[in-house]
């Protein structure tokens, strides 16, 4: 069943309305004999946009991992790619259980890195792959294709990235050319080169903090100018913006704003963050993500976008009920915008994609995070009490 | 009944074992005729402690608040004194709901902070003190004197102190000698004659950052030092040890741990905060709170201190397991120490407060806080899958 009359629901926390949904999307008439969901005076919000996570790496569902790692990014890296096989870690089945858990928390829309690299091959690629396809019409999926372990410093992995992207990987992924590749010409080349090749967009990780993120940043802003690329790129993470230098930070902004580069944040306690309400005040795209969930980087994280839409707020100390509007905002539209949804929002002709949430307002639906009462994805049940209508394998 | 058998239950993590409860305590012999309670192999870890809160000011049970505060310190305060009655804030009530929460989530010991002020005089300490009362028993409740509006800027405040600890608060709060006050010495000559002429203890917010709040930091330790107290004084929130000067910081640390001093976190995700392995490195006891929960000055907190123990581990980055712990150590026995909560722990001759938790590891228990299942003070059932035994107001 598409069609669908949504009774007495407060879109964005508003007055009490009723409304239709036909064949997927919000109408204006009242459809003939479509069934009737009582929302009790619910709120209403468009589907949470999970727009920066690692669908192909979390342990969701196996023996807990003790982590003993070590406390460099690099420690972190080699770890993972090393440990992966003997932990049993099925990219497929675990990008399914994780995909499976976001959409019990309301998410309609996912952007995941997935590792290339030359240990591994393409098999981060092919297992999400097959989630995408598995779960199409439930979830939409897009993939970047991501060197997680670095090109420059491991020879085929470029190769590899290609394979990538002709075999249906959407966007072109890079990390840290500083910190990580050792080569920010060559890092950064390669990145837009295969970009340009392909066609796709791209979003590069950078960790890089203070003025080692500034140069990487400007390097990418340079390319993405250079190459027409205006709306294509995303930076995720993009620690450098939270710098005490609010000056230099600022004219990073301007420049942003003016070739609408788009920021993902995945909003770290222990890391500088990009101020959302300074991005905001810029006019510059931004949306958020839960990074990797219950991996071999840390335990930490289950999927829910609500609730990193609290941890945006607090991050960033929004405590007024519009700041916390705008970490909604970020977790949904923003994300949308920047992962390019078509027909995204509870206007009529949108899409039914939405999610309604336990709140007298917005606020309180985020500080609660309360068990999603109703998921829609096209106007079908996707999750109900904050279950999936389907099991995790 | 306060004898009981915990059947198949993991201490701390541990091997699977039974424990005996008699007359409260953990104790060496299976008792006679207790009833058994099988713990499903769960992990058992002793009472979390609510070390640093605010119980007379949450707005839990009320219609939503709509936060239009400004961004200042001053206007938080300034604010809430005034809101306080209009939104029908009853300490008493208020500090029930906000208490019984706290007990859901399996907590047994709780700090509190109490607003005094000219305003308001003594009614948030009576209400407290009624809840403190109707809880004896389930929940222990410690209640600080706390010049929440300042004492050198509002006179009549220390005469007011002086009643409260009379009446019996448990101890002398402070708050920001200069950025508050604008009288150092004033305030804490104050605060200290009162901790004086009272024999009680001594736990002052301390929010200045950087070389301010080192300044505020060395006056405290000097008069404790002076007047004898090591041991006696908690300085809550200290955000100038999470300043980047960590040399500096370094020497505040010695000099807080020689002379026994205590520190408070809540972990906020926007301030510098003290780095709790550092801390722990120097032997410097550490607690947690949530702080003040869903109230004029924000719409964050739940009052569950297990995510709290998540949210010290997220914002000071500790992602192994043996950091884990020490989370969930700050949470628990850092808590008890500061409190000077006696016979505190599961060995035998402990009293018999304790929370089964759910995970395979402490750290899976921190990070996914899932109702508790159990809670247990002195022996008696306080809470039972998440929910109090008792009702809130």
């Amino acid at each position: 069943m598409t069609s669908m009359i949504l009774k007495n629901v407060r879109p964005m926390a508003g007055p009490a309305t009723d409304l239709y949904i036909v064949d997927g999307n919000f109408v204006v008439d009242l459809p003939q004999g479509a069934g009737t969901v009582d929302c009790g005076g619910r709120i209403l919000i468009p589907g949470l946009v999970e727009a920066h996570t690692h669908l192909d790496k979390s342990l969701l569902g196996l023996p807990w991992y003790h982590n003993e790692v070590g406390p460099r990014l690099i420690d972190k890296i080699t770890n993972e790619r090393e440990v992966k096989i003997a932990l049993g870690l099925d990219p497929k089945i675990q990008s399914e259980r994780h995909a499976i858990l976001a959409m019990s928390h309301g998410c309609t829309h996912i952007r995941s890195h997935v590792d290339v690299d030359t240990h591994h091959g393409l098999a981060g690629i092919e297992g999400v792959m097959a989630t995408r396809e598995k779960l199409a019409g439930m979830i939409d999926i897009q993939i970047v294709a991501f060197p997680q372990s670095g090109m420059m410093t491991r020879p085929g992995t470029a190769e590899l990235m290609d394979e990538a992207l002709s075999m249906g990987a959407d966007l072109v992924g890079g990390i840290d050319p500083c910190g990580m590749e050792h080569d920010p010409k060559g890092h950064l080349d390669t990145v837009f080169a295969l970009a340009e090749k392909h066609g796709k967009p791209v979003d590069i990780h950078l960790h890089e903090r203070d003025a080692l993120g500034w140069f990487s940043m400007q390097e990418i802003i340079d390319r993405t100018v250079a190459l027409g690329m205006q709306g294509k790129v995303s930076i995720s993470h993009a620690f450098c913006l939270g710098a005490v230098d609010r000056a230099y930070v600022t004219g990073l902004h301007e420049q942003l704003a003016e070739h609408r580069l788009h920021i993902l944040t995945t909003a770290p306690a222990s890391a500088p963050v990009p101020a959302v309400k300074e991005l905001h005040a810029h006019g510059i795209l931004t949306g958020a993500g839960c990074d990797g969930i219950r991996d071999t980087w840390g335990p930490y994280g289950n999927s829910d976008m609500l609730e990193k839409a609290m941890a945006v707020g607090m991050r960033n100390n929004l405590r007024r009920d519009d700041e916390m509007a705008l970490a909604l905002d970020i977790c949904t539209r923003g994300g949308a915008a920047i992962l390019e949804v078509a027909d995204y929002g509870l206007d009529i002709g949108c899409r039914a994609d939405c999610v309604l949430v336990e709140g007298e307002t917005l606020a309180e639906a985020i500080v609660t995070h309360a068990p999603r009462k109703l998921v829609l994805k096209a106007g079908k049940v996707t999750a109900r009490d904050g279950s999936c209508v389907i099991e995790a394998p």
